[in-house]
């Protein structure tokens, strides 16, 4: 598989980690191609010394004839910058954020790749440089026209899967959402992904409650009985689901460990506990777009940036995810 | 300290958590006092073969001159069953848990107790037995006449202490209650309890945003901008509050090492990384009543009770807190 790698707000620590993935990535049966700024991965690989060289590749026809070389990172260069500078938030680093991209979910939509995974932008960078979309599945949805892609927190260390059912919205507009969003085909287009992306044919899924405790009955809340279980009832033929759980002692009691998948109603419900459980591995997974992404499952870390500190294990193993997936899709199209 | 404990709903695991801890907690130099069914202690302790002599207390008067022997427990007979039956919901157990419960609150408010363990109940027995508080808390605040007890969560072993603002409320009104609660004197009061019964004279306390990534810069909500931050501005000569924080990145990057006390906004925003981070060992204390009230974090345990495999470990932490809460009252008073 040809695994494209954005270098993300090049003020922070992308361009290090997708160098620093790449040398562990070489080994993984698949290429690799870095699009993005050449100038911001000679500097931080000079100001970090680290063994890659970089093979600018001249144009989006030349990348089928690129022959994989150990140690030869291919760059197709989108933008550059007039100069870089760790750590700050600027116009120019989102602009050359969001055309990486964009460039680079074209070269997948286009079959010149199969799969992406992005480096980290900033929001506000990105706004300073006139997107309205500042985040990145909001921008692929927008690209690909899909309406509502999934997002699914993976942690390959432990195989922790959760996916939610609401992502970035108001806490007082969720319990709103629930009702509102088609649930069943949430539920429908997770599983087939789950057969597609993951190849588990038949996935035992939980799904948390809203409400504290679920509800504990209709004490706290009505949502689990009016539209939850109903929901869940409705697909009983046609998936597994099991729950609505009560969250807290879902998580507590590790009960995770024996379903393929979780859904969490909302954001924090879902990425509270897997961000303790995965902090340093977990591996955002955008589902129902026709191309594959995964991301690492932190941000910028302009802190860290240009210090040759910061971790490349989540990238690295959103990599190995992405071409694991896109590996999957060939197999069960 | 002289620390009551209750037995609990004894068709779950109260009993037993009772007596095990009991051999335990003697060096903990404090005394101690059951409070509930004699036959039920009676019961578990010859089935699983723990070795405690139950001495019955004549009456409440009895109790001040109760001579402390290693191995004995003294019990104060409430109420008797006339079977008992591990694992079974019963309005009779339900009865008897919550005329356990009165009493020993009785005894810590006319100081003849100092503190109050209670062991789990079932809300569903409770509610069987006609009562209509079916909680711990909600019935302490209603004999207490306290209009609104905190809920705090400490882990003894990594001593993270989480407190919740709003607690068992259908997680629709969340967003409402935040806006309309006192949250001034709720963190005044939290701060009191800190120094009263925490001896943390000044302490240092991490708020959590409502909204996902704390509505980021008011991308998601505004709560944050509207309510919470303006109260911790009002409060800022008075308290030591930081926030609000994005919370999964707050918990996920441990953050809450740095604090003495975090404060989530709902019920699953504090339980999900507590339990996740302490589920063996949490206990409960609820704040601002005017006796000292401790419990383990866990429910009556019905598929473990008589078995002997119930772990005490959560009432045993428990009941030490207990003790060093009423031992710092006394000295802070």
């Amino acid at each position: 598989m040809r695994i494209v790698l954005t270098t993300g707000d090049i003020h922070g620590i992308g361009p290090e980690i997708v160098l620093k993935s790449f040398l562990r990535l070489q080994s993984s049966g698949n290429e690799f191609l870095a699009a993005g700024s050449l100038k911001a991965l000679e500097y931080y690989r000079d100001l970090l010394g680290i063994p890659v060289r970089l093979e600018p590749v001249e144009s989006r026809s030349a990348i089928g004839w690129i022959v994989p070389e150990i140690g030869v990172l291919p760059v197709l260069s989108v933008a550059e910058p007039d100069s870089i500078l760790p750590g700050t938030v600027s116009r120019f680093a989102g602009d050359i954020a969001m055309r990486s991209l964009e460039a680079a979910a074209g070269l997948c939509r286009d079959g010149l790749c199969d799969a992406l995974v992005t480096a980290p932008i900033n929001k506000e960078a990105v706004s300073l440089a006139g997107y309205s979309n500042t985040g990145h599945t909001d921008f692929l949805a927008s690209f690909f026209g899909v309406p509502s892609p999934i997002m699914l927190f993976v942690d390959p260390a432990s195989g922790l899967k959760v996916a939610l059912a609401t992502i970035h919205e108001p806490l007082s507009k969720v319990p709103l959402l629930i009702r509102t969003i088609d649930l069943d085909r949430y539920f429908l287009s997770l599983a087939e992904s789950m057969r597609k992306d993951f190849r588990s044919a038949d996935p035992k899924i939980a799904v948390l409650g809203l409400n504290p405790h679920a509800s504990d009955g209709g004490v706290m809340g009505d949502e689990e009985a009016s539209i939850i279980r109903p929901c869940m009832e409705r697909l009983s033929k046609a998936l597994r689901l099991e729950g609505p759980f009560p969250a807290d002692g879902f998580f507590g009691a590790k009960r995770y460990l024996d379903y393929d998948l979780v859904v969490a109603m909302y954001h924090d419900q879902g990425l509270l506990p897997f961000k303790v459980l995965a902090f340093d591995t977990g591996i955002n997974v955008t589902l129902g777009l026709p191309i594959v992404r995964t991301s690492p499952d932190h941000g910028t870390g302009f802190d860290k940036a240009g210090k040759g500190t910061a971790s490349e294990r989540s990238f690295y193993e959103a990599a190995l995810l992405a071409g694991e997936i896109a590996r999957n899709r060939t197999i069960t199209k």
